[in-house]
């Protein structure tokens, strides 16, 4: 069964596509199917249990849902007494009701998105965040148009700029450069979360706290719509932020180039208009 | 004849890994080479050669080093009093002079770049631009490391980045959207420029700006080198930026997306620390 836990961290692991909201549900899957994995007893099967989840929540650092929604599984596991079968039931169903939950915690993230964004019609995003991508989906069609960024060096943009035309949103596509450019020619900039730190701090995409730059400039509002589950306790000097191999970039070939691939950086919080959210976040982070 | 006109524009207009700066002699190397067209007197000659200029200084507006240096070549033209044969040699010899001169001025520019920059090792820099490169070629080589940003759609940096790394000079090379992490880690940003306004701003590749308000937050000084050349009566509303086609941009294929590829954007004096020139810049634009 190495394989099968292999395979599972490797669909958390690999996957650049999908945002940390996504993700985390994907990580939940991963936990209700490790569930069958053989064990001699109940302390077998919760041994490999919460060492898979710990595995699973460490993977992608930077994205604290999957640690988030983890570790309340976790919780759930450590506490639970009964023989190997009903703690595997167990572990399943806890999956599923978590991704319930989560579900729930999604929905309510959107109505406030949607409510808040009222007539805010011309928006910017960047890279891809599937909470944003629903929310856009929901909004009033007429004169909603949105600026998609490219977002190197994985191209997210890319797939949204295609999903949102498809659905018949129009779309200009940019490349990340011009964020500067375009910003100046919306009514607001909406980001997903990768995380929310303790102080309202943002992870997201690199890329992200340049276009919040821009904004401010411009007087233009900087929204990030993300469930209260992406809020961790770390701090913008505790948070590890992932970096990828930088030969995604494909570099020239040529000793003496290091080429980099943060993926993540941090956007602080006084560059932040307010998180839309299923609850108040403002207030945690000592606004009104 | 009207082929070698032709080809002498694509030259220019098609060359989009020049800087302004090369692509200004690039222009002059084209008005001596079209210098041999047929005429049947001098009026004749001295008609194509001034339609020639007008088309050559208008391909590439917002790269004004061109039009500068077209224009000192144009009035010469007006000017001069001489038969078919000789104005010819005088194109000619014009064309060459004032190449001469403006080596003059990019040497004069360099010396006070270097002399400028002192022990600032840690450099990013954002696009190609021939002058800037030459700067970082003549710095002292201990402690000397360059950021350079990839510069995406034409991927300037990927070609800076491998000379400056074949010239022994390391190199970190980073998508644009990364420029906000790596400014916190440099002593200084050098941009070229492919104009100067009449209000000391700057016209340069698309993600500039965006560089430098991450360098404002970061307190890192913005350096724009510079000949004198390519400064211009042109104001940020009047000048004209280019935009190329957004296929570049490989969008995806699907109707309801508008790529945008704007070459150019315009980064306002507040946002840069200093002009290295070959005259002092910053009196002209109210700085002491």
């Amino acid at each position: 069964m190495a394989d099968l836990r292999a395979d599972l961290v490797r669909r958390v692991r690999d996957n650049l596509s999908d945002g940390a909201s996504q993700l985390a549900r994907v990580a939940l899957e991963c936990l209700e199917a490790y569930a069958s994995v053989p064990a001699d007893d109940a302390e077998d099967l919760r041994r490999k249990l919460l060492a898979f989840a710990d595995e699973l929540a460490g993977v992608r650092p930077s994205m604290t849902a999957i640690h988030g929604l983890v570790a309340r599984w976790r919780g759930s596991m450590v506490a639970y007494r009964g023989d190997a079968g009903s703690l595997r039931d167990h572990a399943r169903d806890e999956a599923r009701r978590i991704h319930v939950w989560a579900d729930q915690a999604t929905e309510a993230t959107l109505a406030t998105a949607v409510a808040r964004l009222g007539d805010r019609h011309r928006l910017l995003t960047h890279s891809i965040s599937s909470t944003v991508h629903r929310v856009l989906r929901q909004l009033p069609r007429n004169g909603l148009s949105v600026v998609v960024t490219e977002s190197r060096p994985g191209l997210e943009g890319w797939t949204l700029a295609a999903d949102l035309a498809r659905e018949g949103i129009p779309v200009t596509y940019i490349t990340d450069a011009q964020a500067g450019i375009f910003v100046e020619q919306v009514d607001a900039v909406l980001f997903g979360a990768d995380a929310i730190l303790d102080d309202g701090s943002l992870v997201n995409k690199a890329g992200t706290r340049l276009i919040a730059l821009a904004a401010r400039e411009a007087k233009v509002p900087v929204y990030v719509c993300s469930e209260s589950f992406k809020c961790t306790e770390q701090s913008p000097t505790s948070v590890a932020l992932e970096e990828k191999s930088g030969s995604e970039l494909r570099p020239p070939p040529v000793p003496g180039i290091r080429a980099r691939n943060c993926y993540f950086e941090i956007t602080p919080p006084e560059l932040i208009t307010d998180w839309l959210s299923d609850q108040p976040l403002a207030p945690r982070f000592g606004r009104d």
